[in-house]
């Protein structure tokens, strides 16, 4: 049995033992007071997420591998919603006091191969950062990255009127997850399999975003975080709106399902629901066949259009969506 | 009277008012998924810290700007710990549950005031990152910096034996100011107002590090975080040790005070003492008038040896130093 780790070297050896020490572009990794990385290119993109415990995500429910997944995920989302691929990532770590109901070596290890084979996929090392005693298990990951052979970044706000809107994953998915979760941790796996997996480990679409970098005719992109509702303004910017025309087919059978359960619209809980890490952008229209075919499940749920407002067909969509802020426990 | 900020929202409206949306080497700031920013130079200099209360921090006795000063130093300090100078941070703000005592406006334009003073001071961004509320305050700064015009980047473990090591900056100060304001946070100030700020307030040594990376003759730089009984094996590396050879005038009166007062040596509290934030080092020995004229507040305390262990004169030095990782409450 693996010593459960106590001291800052043991995690650090438990680190150590996960992620690679080496890199092309770290010339210097953990150890010193900063790492030392070469960029790829001109311009950085970077980001800050953080990931706490009861906030973010529960230990009731999450595995170990799924918390140290989704740590990482959420932050590598965001450089693909600016059409970019990661470079590299640090980490602030806060474990528990040791108060809090303890954690066993094995609890570690599967947090950290959960992080470290997401890492692995995208090619990333993990240059640095921090570990804290503190009231809670928390993470607070910082990454950065470059963008495809063009060069083209992908922002909010650049998108114009007419503009197709589309999406690259599940609308809502995350949502039902979360919420058919902590109803009924015990059911909410074999009922909604594919909602519970959008929430425990979200994909980060690091190859769509790319793909649509690669696309003159894509005008604006982001990472769908927090729904439709709220999400839509910041991606066509306060002074244009949207109207959406969803269709059945747009909606997961397992939101579906979900809200036939509990007699909700299917439509009006997709547009409110966050966390689907899903990437919304906008598309010149004529450009729309070079989009599918470039990124195959990018589908078209609406336009962009002159006047701000969100429009559920002709109809005034009143509802604010997820706010990750407002609603920690 | 401002409004005390409660939705993320207001949030983001005060960081705004407190920190610049526009800097040379950012195209794009804070509102997006990521910030878009140019690196100055082929390599970037990169670390993270924690800073959280009641294990970094505590409300009582340091007044709201002392912490927004203080998150944003300790990460400074790091980047001039490798003789670079810093180019631009992120934040991760954990805001406490509403449950924990409120936190008024003035309390949190005092912290940003703290840290966007810091900031301007050394003129970098805060390019972006993410709030959340949490169990406690609770600070995560990721910092990023380039070399000077040499393009040299100072590290540990480079020194050889013979060389001279030398710090700038006090050593115990900032832990008898913890200790005293631990102690007594009324009587503190007054009786110790040196190693009390030095507590509250450490000043990062960018100008001092810069000049250090300048000089060919320095062979090994880090930042005095933990302590000269656990920093200097960081600095000398395993296989080699040090020899310190700490005369009274290497000490501040604060310290010396202090320690009377306690009953405790001043060398050994000196040498165990944590968070100085001063520049730790080695200078190959004939090149020490050039270190001297260069950074005039640089002392030499002693010298690499050519096996590993800490020796103060001929005396084996045999205590552990400062570990936050353990001395979190």
């Amino acid at each position: 049995m693996p010593k459960t780790p106590a001291s800052e070297q043991d995690f650090l050896h438990l680190i150590d033992a996960h992620f690679p020490t080496a890199h092309p572009h770290m010339r210097l990794g953990r150890g010193d007071d900063c790492a030392i990385l070469t960029m790829d290119g001109p311009e950085t993109v970077m980001t800050t997420d953080l990931f706490l415990e009861d906030v973010h995500f529960r230990r009731s429910y999450f595995s170990a591998a799924d918390i140290g997944h989704k740590a990482l995920a959420v932050n590598i989302s965001d450089i693909a919603g600016m059409g970019c691929r990661p470079e590299g990532f640090s980490l602030g770590l806060i474990i528990p006091h040791s108060a809090s109901p303890a954690l066993e070596a094995s609890f570690w290890d599967g947090l950290f191969s959960g992080m470290s084979a997401l890492a692995e996929e995208h090619g990333i090392p993990l240059t640095g950062g921090d570990l804290s005693k503190g009231p809670c298990l928390g993470f607070s990951v910082t990454i950065w990255g470059a963008p495809g052979p063009t060069g083209r970044i992908l922002t909010r706000e650049t998108c114009a009127p007419g503009d197709a809107i589309f999406i690259s994953g599940g609308i809502g998915l995350a949502r039902a997850g979360l919420l058919a979760l902590e109803a009924d941790p015990g059911d909410a796996p074999a009922r909604y399999p594919d909602a519970v997996a959008a929430h425990l480990r979200p994909r980060p679409r690091v190859a769509e975003g790319l793909a649509l970098a690669g696309l003159p005719g894509v005008t604006a992109l982001m990472d769908l975080s927090d729904g439709l509702a709220r999400d839509l303004p910041r991606l066509t910017g306060p002074q244009r709106g949207a109207r959406l025309a969803l269709a059945p087919q747009h909606l997961h059978r397992d939101v579906t399902a979900y809200c036939q359960r509990e007699g909700l619209s299917p439509e009006e809980f997709a547009i409110l629901g966050g966390e689907d890490y899903a990437l919304l952008g906008a598309v010149a229209p004529e450009q729309v066949p070079a989009l599918t075919q470039a990124v195959p499940d990018a589908t078209i749920i609406g336009t962009v259009t002159e006047s701000p407002g969100l429009f559920l067909g002709q109809t005034p969509f009143g509802h604010a969506g997820f706010d990750h802020f407002s609603t920690s426990s």
